[in-house]
């Protein structure tokens, strides 16, 4: 039976020391929850440190490669799913994610957060400035959106969604 | 030869009335300079008012089409290249645009706007609110995205834009 | 209003003489007949030389390019829609085509005639093998796919193939 | 760490009753090697009876599938990963696989067995006819494809494939 999957997307080289700490945590979280992770599977940024998070707490972390060139596919990342797509890989990221949680910021993780709202995923920020965080909330519209201030607290709103669309689907 | 291609991104049923005649404009200043529009395709929105504005000063449409359902493509629209892969699309329509402009704000829009800033594309906001100017502005970085007061001004800067690409080409 | 596109699907580098001289013919005549000319866009084997004989009659050329590196766009395309996504593209090729017509066979060309025939578009194979015949004969059905022994018997069938579907459509 | 994943692909609708057990031997076979198994994850034909097979010796399975509909994602699909891009996917379930497995045939079948060719994966035919033995086995060139005779023996195969993949990555 099909397994809930959390996305977490965030920058890649551009990560802050705060972001991949931040991811780290998180992808712990994740794991010890029984949750898939999913995220961009290179070795670089968020994708990689929210991987070896949940890998250090025995989790199942997917990664969903934009290139063929698996040389910069994370370690830490068991399920290499080779798209060979580029940033349209993105959209399969939010597509494939009950939850898509958003860690730090860049070009390529705004794309994905305003994927996710158009296919009306749950997201939720962590560690974003004001104005992403007042752009994408005007964005999502009432409830699209949540902003979370730990990784704790995402894992807490990722449970009510998650509560939330298994009730819309009974 | 490749002829020169400015992709014109904005909403489809949430489109504003001022939105749709920003559109028309742009598109018909478009054609005028002889460059081709490129458009997401469908009978709807900024994407259909565009492909209008351009087919009114006999410009050359192609719409990249997220479905395989054709019932739904613009009838301003030349060349239908029909991708059947949802919103992932939205991607091959900023890497095949010389220029990008968004006319209007929505989850898609977002989308195509934070892909072009990642594929370093030239960037041209139109008919949009100052939280999405800031947003956006911050994200593409030093000269990455322009904020154009009228569909005349978009096409100077598309002008200046693509002056500077051939520059760097040459 | 939606131009016909008539995709021509061929190897590149592994282009025999003979498919490339078919290729050049096939793309005149495609022009010669008003209708635009759809190819993989590389500047290499029958992409190649099907958009150089369609703008030998003045033809409108588009390709769709499996990487977002332009250097190896073929010049002789006029549209390129630049997709980075490798072979996948492979689907958008035939899904944007109203006829499809294979010259030679490769593998990539071997899948496109199958995801044409998945698609249930009318496909017309040129300079192929009775073994490839056979094979694609047999996988296409009844009037699935058409055996064309020169390019001229290929635009024949592509008339038949087109004025079928308008009919199916009206 | 990365996972052995093997591909297996074949006919949804179409799959004959050969085809079905054929699979489902295949799915257990591949699990109790310890492999992950990947298929184009629907709820139909070879994908399903793969899927339920792995699952039956506790096996890990992942679907790729072609839209953003979860009412037909298989029962037996652990990780599915949802692409929303119909056919342009069976790219993705080729350059995903270490090893692709046809069991059967038919259009969608043929274009995975066409795009593995093209990418370099090592490829195994079950449960197919003399003709698409011939045509692929052409196509692929010197040991590009094998046929096997039964389950057992494409596992062997697929052994000796990931030892030469282990070899020359060494």
């Amino acid at each position: 039976m099909k397994k809930l999957i959390i996305g977490v997307m965030g920058p890649g080289e551009n990560a802050t020391p705060s972001d991949l700490e931040t991811a780290r945590e998180l992808g712990k979280l994740i794991a010890q929850q029984g949750w898939v992770l999913l995220t961009g599977g290179r070795n670089s940024g968020v994708m990689d440190a929210a991987s070896i998070g949940a890998k250090s707490a025995n989790g199942l972390t997917i990664g969903i490669l934009p290139s063929s060139d698996t040389s910069n596919v994370s370690d830490a990342v068991d399920i290499a799913i080779i798209t060979d797509m580029g940033n349209a890989r993105n959209n399969i990221n939010v597509l494939s994610s009950d939850v898509v949680i958003a860690c730090g910021m860049g070009a390529g993780t705004a794309s994905e957060i305003a994927l996710a709202i158009k296919a009306n995923k749950p997201v939720i920020l962590l560690n974003c400035e004001e104005k992403s965080r007042e752009f994408f909330g005007n964005l999502g519209g009432d409830g699209g959106v949540a902003i979370a201030p730990t990784p704790q607290a995402a894992i807490q709103q990722a449970k009510q969604a998650i509560a939330l669309i298994r009730q819309l689907s009974d």
